[in-house]
């Protein structure tokens, strides 16, 4: 995907056209900088730390089925990420206690371990990105990111589909 | 990929991360809703969408190779995004004058009939999902994230890969 979606755009474009591709630039280029790192530093994807990202809020075991909802990704490709972390040692899967059929997938110490390093770098590379913002103008950003989500999330007339 | 990064998102995390976080949802139900219109309205794609638009923006024929550059993908998938644009008879293959054995790729009328209502569609899906926005929170919206995406671009201290 191009970064720079705002390349070629005209002043004859709305302004509510110019934010939208600057804003698709800006994940672009964040995202595309944080699966670099994640690949170069830690030999890792993004599919994977977040699967490890979910087990670590949960601070406990998740279903498969409970893993795959909060990833929004098919049960399929979760069985796949799940396979790579427990190859890595940094998952395992274990039967439910309470019905043994039921499998549950928890983090080792060790995963728990190289999470925490990972997450921790994360958040650095994110603050460096947004570094030449001062705290007025990212909690600014902040409020404004928050308004464009219900806006989004709101229907506007008789566009209800938007809202899905 | 999940809709809300934000969900489970505990107030221990910096700001920097939240804004992330906030982007990244944001970018994902738009990037969503665009793409689930243009399937539903126009049962077509983004990324077809976005070869129209190279050509619609440079109004006149590319060369594959540009065409490629600027979408950033690999020649072979432009090459099938082509050959579907050109079965739907939207684009056409020629020869180059100057060069007969240069390929270019050019709209045809019915392409940029078919390309002009659906990017007034578009303009319009976005309006909506921006409207509740006030066109000062707009314009404060763009210029921040203008000052994101040169922030992003600018080598922090040391740690200079993140602006590839």
């Amino acid at each position: 995907m191009r970064d720079d979606y705002e390349s070629g755009v005209g002043g004859k474009d709305g302004l509510e056209l110019r934010v939208w591709l600057r804003l698709i630039t800006c994940f672009n280029l964040m995202d595309g900088a944080v699966r670099q790192k994640l690949h170069q530093e830690y030999a890792t994807t993004l599919p994977r730390f977040d699967v490890l990202a979910q087990l670590h809020r949960e601070d406990g075991p998740l279903t498969m089925g409970e893993l795959s909802r909060r990833l929004m990704v098919t049960n399929g490709n979760v069985t796949g990420l799940i396979d790579r972390l427990a190859r890595e040692g940094l998952v395992e899967r274990k039967p439910a206690a309470d019905d043994r059929r039921r499998q549950l997938v928890a983090m080792t110490d060790r995963g728990q371990a190289f999470f925490e390093t990972m997450a921790s770098d994360h958040q650095d590379w994110i603050a460096d990105m947004t570094g030449d913002l001062n705290a007025a103008e990212k909690r600014e950003l902040f409020r404004l990111l928050g308004r464009l989500k219900q806006s989004i999330l709101t229907p506007q007339s008789d566009t209800t589909e938007a809202a899905e």
